[in-house]
């Protein structure tokens, strides 16, 4: 009834919410008064419930103005929340639906989306425009009118935002919503990395270059498929002890290795190379570590980190004519509508830890709070309550 | 019986027989009298019926001195043959049985050769070392007692070569043994590229760099699979006409492409570019533009072409995170032992075209031809035949 009451007062109006704004790259976010659009035909307009901080937002909170963030914009990207209205055309989701925003789109209709291969979205996933998908405007707008940009076409650091359809995953309102919020970008990231890229084996080696949350999930989805050894390396050495709970069985500092590098220590390791390697950061020379860290015959590089530069990854190609490969993927190669919803089945049964990855807990009026622990390399993942 | 005399004659002592020399780099070869020893325990003495030139024969050729080719060397490693002798505790081949030397190893006891996963063999793959696996020393000597150096284990510019079992294949006595000499190496390295490495479904598209033999086997492995497309790209006009017996269907010469490059037109001929794109030449800028020619979603880059100058391949990582890969191998991922005897079965069962191949024939005293057929791109394979 309340839900109901509140419908007939919001319903295809403009809403009035807090968001907190980046005006400037780099500068602390301002909780502002905003407005809100109604959804457009295909959109779904979600209140959300709580975000989280993930690196890409750090990344490009850093950047000046650029294909993926024109400022001022509402950044967030990793949020659960609950479907306030839609807009024309929507059947998939309904108002008081438990969703998750999701970065990635999955508009199930185009032949990727339809083919068994890979997870991306050939009518959605070729844009540039932070903006709404389908006609690049904006649904935020400042109480001046000024126009506020959207990010990677999530925008969660707000009370309500607009989304498009092929954004939305709808989940299951069993699981706790900060357990929920976590599926949304990073923990999904790093499973599906470990599960559908690289197909990770039973009694494989693993090596992953960054026990950030996106690392530490490739951890989990290697020692759930029974992965022998589980190597993490990590310039912080508080990141060891944390990565056990994820199944991490060895650990190297890259700066205490002496004379040798990441990449002998890891053959020494795993007799000659590691099955699988992720890199988790987005550095082009780690990547070529990564690689170097393989074995022979069939060893797999999976990149999931962003390249921060823009350096291309330099690969010596009798190494690969050798038997190795590289690939990537964003989402981990997940489709989001199909998989997600399973990692939420496997969590509420108990087969997926996904309370470790939580942290931090900051409310809304504290975000930028959030920014200084991931910043700090304190926080794995800080979970924003908007209320 | 007339092999058993053969046998008692030659058996156990050393043989002197007639071989083509390279003195130095990129100098004609001297048919030389050259002595071939017995061969030591694990070691295969082999009768070469007939040998033909690769490409990775003329690029070490044309090099100085280096760990692949120690001169003088006697090159050629695509070959067919008959046992004449075997040394102590070998028992997978006798006197008389028609074998494939081949450069690419296969012990079958280590964990590579065991595993179902890759081709390679950690127990000779990784030597740099030209001459015999196990005790880096030659079998050839010339007539002056100087050392004659091998190339890559095979060595088949020569009328008897010794080589080590694990580099020994049987095959059927019923294929003609030009055609089988085929299967040695580059009809073997492209077929396996398309089905075991790339593993092309039916309906693909496929673009190949480079339609020499391994490209061309490429092709004949995709036909076969099915491919709805198969583009080949190559400077030489006359390739169009030489692929369409290889399935074909589509010619890009990259001299002609006007203002766009070879990637836009093919990703017009594909909507968007090819699910596999193969690399057949050895030149990293290709192997760019070949990725670069990927599918975004899952389209899988194969490296074939050893690279001439070692100039690392750069990759831009956000077209990685894509969905794209690439990956690399020697002899199309094939286990020579077990895949090369299917080769030939299936080419008995006429389901494979090995006969379009073979462009010219010569005899043993005119190989240097087969050199200038190679080097001014008019030839495919050229048979040389030791009799």
């Amino acid at each position: 009834m309340q839900q109901n009451q509140n419908r007939l007062v919001t319903a295809g109006k403009a809403i009035r919410c807090k968001a907190a704004v980046s005006r400037n790259p780099g500068e602390p976010l301002v909780i502002e008064e905003i407005q809100v659009e109604p959804p457009k035909a295909w959109e779904v307009r979600i209140k959300i419930l709580c975000t989280s901080l993930c690196h890409s937002d750090i990344t490009f909170w850093k950047k000046s103005n650029g294909p993926f963030a024109i400022f001022p914009t509402i950044f967030g990207h990793e949020a659960v929340g609950v479907v306030e209205s839609v807009g024309e055309h929507v059947e998939e989701v309904q108002e008081g639906d438990l969703v998750l925003p999701v970065f990635h789109p999955n508009c199930r209709e185009c032949r990727d989306c339809k083919s068994q291969k890979g997870n991306g979205c050939s009518v959605f996933g070729n844009r540039l425009n932070p903006d709404m998908p389908r006609d690049a405007t904006s649904r935020f707008k400042g109480m001046n009118g000024e126009v506020l940009h959207h990010f990677l076409s999530v925008s969660s650091f707000s009370e309500y935002t607009v989304v498009d359809v092929a954004h939305v995953v709808k989940i299951s309102s069993k699981i706790a919503v900060d357990k929920a919020c976590l599926l949304s970008c990073g923990v999904s990231t790093g499973i599906g990395a470990a599960w559908k890229v690289a197909d990770i084996e039973e009694g494989s080696t693993v090596a992953i270059f960054g026990l950030g949350t996106v690392g530490l999930a490739v951890a989990e989805g290697a020692r759930l498929r029974g992965a022998s050894k589980i190597i993490g390396v990590d310039l912080n050495p508080e990141k060891f002890e944390i990565g056990k709970k994820f199944g991490v069985t060895d650990f190297i500092n890259p700066s205490t290795c002496g004379e040798k590098n990441v990449s002998e220590v890891i053959k020494e390791i795993t007799d000659g190379g590691a099955d699988y390697c992720f890199e988790c950061i987005g550095l082009a020379s780690v990547m070529e570590d990564a690689f170097n860290s393989n074995r022979q015959g069939w060893g797999k590089t999976v990149i999931l980190g962003v390249e921060m530069h823009g350096t291309p990854l330099a690969l010596n190609t009798y190494f690969l004519l050798r038997g190795r490969s590289v690939t990537g993927s964003f989402f981990g190669g997940f489709k989001p509508k199909s998989d997600v919803p399973l990692l939420a089945e496997k969590y509420l049964h108990k087969e997926l830890n996904l309370d470790g990855f939580i942290s931090h807990e900051v409310s809304f009026k504290d975000i930028n709070k959030a920014f200084e622990l991931l910043l700090e390399g304190k926080s794995l993942r800080c979970i924003i309550w908007m209320d």
